[in-house]
């Protein structure tokens, strides 16, 4: 019977001994991990193979998260050399001033301690979080779903080993070991122990966390996500980022689910837009006068504007004027990534400082609001929390920082 | 019979209209409050006469804390004025660069929305909070001890007109008119409307908020401060340190609690600290070691190491290298601020290092671990929190962040 609080306990040790890790061993830490993994790579695919089949029937959804091909195991390990190459974010000096007492005051990024991520059963989640934690000094407790737990055993295994050899203690990486959700449950009372529980998953589960536990919770609920096309949008620049915001990948939280097109936007803009969806196979629902101009388009209900359909779906919806834009933004957004498409730059500006959402994007697709395309690199996610991380969560922000002021006998009057 | 979810929604709102106010009237609002606080000055004393007389038999201490006299006044008006003239924390471009793609992609500081503070009967903290909040573009709602309800409504009332004749929705500032505890449960239900609680009071009380909330909690817990003197130490300098970070002001949480004295460190300065503090009425308590150098000092038990006095106490201790202090911090600290005496650099880089506090210290008082020595102004307190604010809360504290991405058509690949 494994003791969650025992793997707690030897987490906060092992986040106590990074503090004397260097940057360099870090990165020579995440390059052995890599190549551990590339080392190990027939084991972990066997192992997958394992869970694949222990698992029997599974929606092609569920199947694709959890299979681990070879596609998907060369990713796991660039992204492990991608974190290997970023900046060291410990350490770094944020701010620093020199107070009229001569108090020198810096505040410098430090690691936030213990990690817990409570995933579903995608084991490249495993790697990239180990990759992000040992990149920014942390320690990690890894809960992935059950169904992948062979898989992820082979994989945690790997990269601990990895980060022995660099010099890191062994229990920055731990794995629950246990199919159990008991373990979960023990895994939320350990507040003494954990500083961050980091869960991947459904609005429900994530729900769940967060009413049963006093460690705080890094959330990532859905992206309702919008693209306003104002009267004077570049109708060809529209289709475009409608198209690849919609269709590069739906089935992902930054993908466009709801369109909202300027009243004044010539109908011309409505059928090239609508014509470009349907070549991509994407069902359109809209408003009545939307649907008064694009023909075939089936009507949207009050659920629709609420909706993250992950499917090609497009909810459209005719807006007059920016205001009733970002008024419609503000009822039904999830605050993950919301866009405008036009030529102006005061409606641009407009725009980008009354909607309050962790990435709001000017001529751009939705798809790019996460950290390879910000240039952050590895990320273990992109929150829709306002606290701490907003957006994409990397290895910056997964530190903290303290206050160093150092003085020469300053007293306080 | 008030209705918590209603101020909670009207707290939304108010955050919403906060998002088109603009620094110059933010700052303007800050001096109608300071300007209307005055006007009221006779009423505000009058009230909190009223609460002192109607909460009965009180300990100093309390009295100390509720009463609202010339000098408390002042100061509460003083602080809304510095706060005016703070530079203004929304906006502020936290990271800029360009991508390949020429998408240039901010960081840009933004106000988190609807802050609820919890506390105790201070009337001070709540002018402080309404003015932190009003600089950093947040609404707050107010929930202060009931013993000070009357001198607080009265202050709310005043702040409120004056945010309102500065253009601020009058919302942004609410007081919960109620003495029920039931009040506080409706609160912190408040998950859709309410961003950020940050409780001030006992371990208690906050740790009964965190259990009881999905809100997240900025935590204020104790400050359990130590000193390591170092066997280079200037003598003249350690005495003077200690006695400040000890005796300035016993009842707060920088106050020092243990002293921690290098084994190395000559015998004169166990003799010269000990001969200052008597003088201030400290009561000494060593550990063996201690006891055996400095006449009359009582013996400490475990206990001690573990307690925040707040009282003209002082718990020393002897240990051998900088080690041992690093893991007497490690294992009694709180995280709050810990400092080393020291003529070496090569210690204080070893020490601020290790020791992962929120503000860590090299030859400086304990007490100037705040946010006006560390050149911030206005706080609404000391966080000992890992997560989002760590260390003195000002009105950058009080502000989250969000990408804002500018393209000219930038698509994923």
């Amino acid at each position: 019977m494994i003791s969650v609080e025992n793997i707690a306990r030897q987490a906060r040790l092992a986040a106590r001994s990074m503090r004397r890790v260097s940057p360099e061993q870090r990165a020579d830490a995440l390059q052995k991990m890599a190549a551990k993994l590339v080392e190990c790579r027939a084991e972990v695919l066997k192992a997958n193979v394992a869970d694949i089949e222990a698992a029997g029937e599974l929606t092609p959804a569920f199947r694709k998260r959890l299979q681990v091909n070879d596609k998907v195991f060369d990713y796991m390990v660039n992204r492990l050399q991608v974190a290997a190459a970023l900046p060291d974010p410990v350490g770094r000096v944020l701010e620093e001033h020199v107070m009229p007492s001569k108090l020198k005051v810096q505040k410098v990024a430090v690691p936030i301690g213990v990690l817990a991520m409570i995933y579903e059963a995608r084991p490249n989640v495993t790697s990239d979080a180990a990759s992000v934690a040992v990149k920014s000094g942390n320690a990690v407790i890894l809960k992935g779903g059950a169904e992948s737990l062979r898989t992820n055993m082979v994989l945690a295994e790997a990269m601990r080993d990895a980060a022995v050899a660099a010099g890191l203690p062994a229990d920055c990486i731990q794995l629950i070991p246990s199919t159990d959700r008991a373990a979960v449950t023990e895994l939320l009372q350990q507040d003494r122990y954990i500083d961050l529980i980091i869960p991947r998953g459904g609005k429900s589960l994530i729900q769940a966390i967060t009413g049963n536990t006093r460690i705080p919770v890094l959330k990532h609920y859905d992206g309702i996500c919008h693209q306003y096309v104002a009267a004077d949008a570049d109708l060809n620049k529209a289709v475009s980022l409608v198209v690849n915001s919609k269709c590069q990948n739906v089935a992902v939280c930054n993908a466009l689910e709801t369109l909202l097109i300027d009243s004044k936007a010539p109908q011309e803009l409505y059928w090239a837009i609508a014509e470009a969806l349907k070549a991509n196979q994407v069902e359109l629902r809209g408003c009545a006068e939307t649907c008064a101009i694009i023909p075939d388009c089936l009507p949207a209900t009050e659920e629709d504007w609420a909706t993250e359909y992950l499917a090609p779906v497009l909810s459209i919806r005719t807006v007059h004027g920016i205001g009733e834009a970002m008024e419609h933004i503000a009822e039904y957004g999830s605050g993950h990534t919301d866009g405008i498409i036009t030529e102006s730059p005061l409606l641009a500006t407009e725009f980008t400082t009354n909607v309050d959402s962790a990435s709001v994007l000017v001529n751009a697709s939705t798809r790019l609001s996460g950290g390879g395309d910000y240039g952050m690199g590895a990320v273990v996610g992109i929150s829709t929390d306002r606290l701490h991380a907003r957006g994409p969560v990397g290895p910056a922000e997964l530190c903290t920082y303290k206050y160093i002021a150092t003085g020469d006998g300053q007293l306080r009057d």
